[in-house]
């Protein structure tokens, strides 16, 4: 999983340093990751679009279009309708056309939905803080600003986000 | 991508500082992953995972079978089958049978794949190089070291990784 094409550690480090700290970005997220997809598995029976989902309609008591929820799915842009089928025969979610512009369908959490997620979120802090247990408080505030910094690093050579399919400006 | 169910910033941090690490790993990544993503397509008209899979045999000279593959791709479990094919078709990977095992089949890059992915790498670092540009070296070690440290934190609370299927031992 983290074993590209960079040259065996302990060759001259400066030239690749930014590449190495790319892939330890890359395998500690996908680290995390797979402990709280285990955890949902095995604690709630979940998985982590599932979560995710559910974690996102949470932030918008409002509802999200489908266009919506597509961009802002952490873990997938796969199935998302098939997904939230699912949710709907749950119970968990409803779906509600707009009443203007009937193309358009509406995605709510249902108070059931609520209620499951609001059991979820606290199980999810705390797998994610026991995993970070060996830093001290200073090491993560450390962390967090390092990655405060990479993102308008980053941000700076970041061309404006489009569609895979719909490439409209270049 | 980056709003799931955490309080406000400016509440009181403590309690939510590891995840909003979490969340800011998470969302360097994927930030990090749409820039090489954007540039994989407009440079070389080519994706992450093909980028991913040819990485991975590259490291690989002597080849790799079809479950290690599916193991070590960093992007996707997707189509993984699909991917090759269309690789064998542009003759940038070929595939052979495993002569004791002939369930196995091996996937090797090609001299023609070995060079297109050669003239991608140093594209891939330059990328990463300079959207990394506004840390110093001394943070970029720094962060390197915070990542390690996580990397073993989170080691501790990670069970045996399995299979989603073959849910081995427990």
């Amino acid at each position: 999983m983290n074993d590209p094409a960079v040259p065996e550690a302990g060759t001259a480090d400066d030239q690749f340093l930014p590449l190495r700290v790319w892939l330890a970005l890359f395998s500690s997220v996908k680290q995390i990751e797979s402990v709280v997809r285990t955890n949902l598995r095995e604690s709630f029976g979940s998985t982590l679009p599932r979560f995710d989902l559910l974690s996102q309609l949470y932030r918008s008591p409002g509802g999200l279009t489908m266009g919506e929820i597509s961009a802002r799915l952490m873990v997938t842009n796969g199935n998302v309708t098939g997904l939230i089928g699912r949710l709907v025969d749950e119970g968990l979610v409803d779906r509600l056309q707009d009443e203007d512009d009937r193309r358009i369908q509406w995605v709510r959490l249902t108070p059931k939905g609520n209620k499951v997620f609001s059991s979820m979120a606290p199980a999810n802090q705390s797998w994610v803080t026991e995993a970070m247990a060996d830093l001290t408080e200073a090491e993560l505030r450390q962390l967090q600003a390092l990655l405060g910094k990479l993102k308008s690093s980053v941000a700076k050579v970041q061309k404006r986000p489009r569609g895979d399919e719909d490439a409209s400006a270049e």
